[in-house]
């Protein structure tokens, strides 16, 4: 099964693709970042970041799609924005037929690492070594967005293996 | 000149044609509420809308677009609703090559009142009166999406006796 995850936002938007094969393992098959210039108007933004969107649906034919849930304790305006952001990537995914799972970023972080509370520093180690990359994927976005794939691939795998494999990897990198 | 007035939501998005003529007389042209099951997933409601709304563009055909200005002082939780709703708006003009022209409810309000913060009735009865229409429109989304046809034609159009009009008419209305 492949998944697209996606980390929504209008300047940058993150976008992991990752295979699950039968046997539960996880391979990385690419990593975007799309970015919309802050000069342009919105609805112009928009429009752009479907465009590039709508791309990479075609060119990885994902299966299944996992977006980040958009909070908005921080900053009101910049919520706006990612709200909007992720409106885009839903009614793509939703146009595709698929169905599309969404995750907080603390379920994305204790998916990944084991900690919910785990800083971009972290996320990004954890995804370089369970992907096996022989770099850390950068910006933060595109480690969040390979994070939300993963978070998806193991969501409702019931893989307790797999999870004691993570906890214990966090403690190595935590330590 | 075909004006395109949307007041975004999910679960009732509000759509009000007008036009607009060379003496700068405005015509009622049709209203619209689009409405999406509060009992669908966020994806399969921005696709609905999505779908509902592009019909709207075909049908009427508008050279011009004005939607609400999202804020969030509120009820941030609808605020995210009505920010995803006016997303999908956005990105429909822009792919149609519509200029986007947004107005803040006290922006609109001023336009069709003469005061910027009129309730709805005030609103619905003043749309009414403008547009000479038979009935009021219904539901309050209805008449928004009309009031910001209306505040588009108005803006910018240096009126000064349309804007003389409206104020003595807001004048009967709350009195």
């Amino acid at each position: 099964m492949r998944i697209l995850g996606i980390d929504p936002g209008l300047t940058r938007c993150g976008v992991g693709i990752v295979d699950l094969d039968s046997n539960r393992r996880t391979t990385f098959v690419a990593v975007h970042v799309i970015r919309t210039p802050p000069a342009n108007d919105l609805p112009q933004r928009l429009l752009e970041l479907e465009t590039q969107l709508r791309e990479l649906f075609v060119t990885y034919q994902p299966q299944a799609v996992a977006i980040e849930r958009v909070f908005s304790q921080h900053n009101v305006r910049s919520a706006m924005g990612t709200a909007q952001a992720s409106a885009i990537a839903m009614l793509i995914a939703a146009r595709s037929g698929l169905d599309v799972a969404m995750y907080t970023p603390t379920e994305v972080k204790a998916a990944v690492t084991g900690y919910g509370r785990a800083d971009k520093t972290q996320i990004t180690a954890m995804v370089t070594r369970l992907l096996n990359l022989k770099e850390a994927p950068k910006p933060a976005d595109a480690a969040d967005a390979l994070a939300l794939a993963l978070c998806h691939a193991w969501k409702g795998q019931g893989n307790a293996r797999i999870a004691q494999h993570l906890q214990k990897i966090a403690v190595v990198v935590a330590s």
